[in-house]
């Protein structure tokens, strides 16, 4: 059998995208829950200002509280927008980080005030230290498909961006459908460029499911050959302030397909609907996957 | 530009499936509504036993109140059971017929009480009739992946009645996934097989959304060359009272999809959201489409 990595990002794109704040022992619980469901990669928080992101303050106590979990052969991963980002995280001790690329300009300033120029500058930086520090770096490039603010994106500047950091050896480079525009064809394209290119080993991809698309735009990747995908637990993401906006693609929907189509995640889906409910009974607004009526159903009527 | 064509089962396939039972003037209404988004084939009746599916009575009534309708030149397709459907139907004044064959013996006698091969032998007889009378045949292979009754499917039980059907003639031939349950690698494998064999031209497909794969399952098809495709508006369909059971896939999610895929459907999203909001006003349970709030923003954005 084939694997396929999925790493959970719920605790994290997830979480700040709740109206409701969780403290960090409720996050770190979240992760463990994960983690009994075979989960072996979770971004665990972001080291951002804790005012522009309340919900993702105390980063360093999720982090402490995991460490045992990290010994079992977990990655936990933290978001960190700027190189004073990457010193807090590693301060608190991660060895894992993931910086964010932007496939547009208008994003690259409303997210973190930056050209798209100095985003790349300051992942080559973090990189670089991060390459004396042993620690692994996720580069993101964020709306590798469309910005919400100047449309669509040319994939030759996405190839572009991924193939120099790929080049300046970074642990992992995934492709981020940040706002759910990416439709199947267009991510087919692009992700059998860049598998033609590199090679699958280091590239993954990050999928919402605003218009619906998300699991088809798994399955187009999976066709390129990507092998590792982002997902996020019972769906949490998206604004509940923001009509129409949705989260990640749900982590129980992915394990699923990818399982039923003959890949191995080392994923238990029966401990991924004990997260799921958790996910939704922390949070008090987490939708819970699209096939999770099935999946109940599915895994009472199995004995599970 | 390709087109595809998309089909509504809705008016058949989801309202038999409701709760609530529209008169045949609302069917009507519901169908004009879909005429006027561009929608060009609809499923718009069953006759059966208005004991055995209440929901279909009057089938006769929609067909005359659509007369209009087909003279510019719509496709009213009506599912018939046997026979004794067939001859109704053609009574009433119906130019295009769907009969139903099927992946496994329990479903044949849950569905129609026959087995298979009687299925099949009713069909070939129809079809003979058909020629003779100018009426148009679509055979649907029901249970095509997996039954619930009997499980998995063979893809070459499936791939020799499809064969054959096409051999003898049938208008149509279409691959449903009626439970749901097909992942994208099956339709991917099936459809690229039968396409390659038979070409794209008389194919099509029919999905359901209860494992959130209906759209995945579309694309996969549409990959292998189908170029025509069961929907059913707002996603109706699948039983309220039973839990997990989905409809069709939406409509409008596989009208967006395609079209954002650079497909030309002749379909107006626009329109479609009307219709999907009728069917919703109708039946007080359609679900829409799943990416509706997207779409709503979408087309109040762009000033439609």
């Amino acid at each position: 059998m084939v694997s396929v990595t999925v790493n959970d990002v719920g605790p994290r794109d997830g979480l700040q995208n709740q109206p409701k704040i969780l403290a960090p022992a409720e996050r770190v619980a979240l992760v463990r829950a994960l983690l009994k469901a075979g989960m072996r990669h979770v971004e665990v928080g972001a080291f951002v200002s804790p005012k522009a992101v309340p919900a993702m303050a105390g980063a360093d106590e999720v982090l402490a509280g995991l460490a045992n979990g990290e010994d079992n052969g977990a990655v936990f991963t933290v978001l960190i927008p700027n190189y004073k980002g990457y010193e807090l995280a590693t301060a608190a001790g991660a060895k894992s980080v993931c910086m964010v690329l932007y496939g547009s300009d208008a994003m690259a300033q409303a997210n973190a005030r930056m050209s798209r120029e100095q985003a790349e500058s300051a992942t080559a930086d973090i990189l670089k230290q991060a390459r004396t520090d042993g620690v692994r770096v996720t580069s993101t490039i964020a709306v590798a498909f469309a910005c919400p603010f100047d449309g669509p994106v040319e994939p030759s500047l996405v190839e572009d961006i991924a193939g120099r950091f790929l080049e300046l050896g970074t642990d992992e480079l995934c492709i981020a459908d940040t706002i759910g525009a990416a439709n199947p064809r267009q991510v087919r394209s692009l992700t059998a460029s860049l598998v033609g290119q590199h090679g699958p080993e280091r590239i993954s991809c990050h999928f919402h499911d605003t218009r619906a698309m998300g699991l088809a735009n798994v399955f187009a990747a999976v066709e390129s050959g990507i092998r590792k995908f982002d997902a996020s637990i019972g769906g949490l993401g998206g604004c509940p302030f923001a009509p129409g906006a949705s989260g990640n693609v749900a982590t129980e929907d992915v394990v699923m397909m990818l399982e039923q189509m003959g890949f191995d995640t080392g994923i238990d889906l029966d401990g991924l609907m004990h997260a799921s409910e958790l996910a939704q009974e922390l949070t008090g607004t987490a939708p819970g996957g699209r096939a999770s009526a099935w999946l109940k159903r599915y895994l009472k009527r199995t004995g599970n």
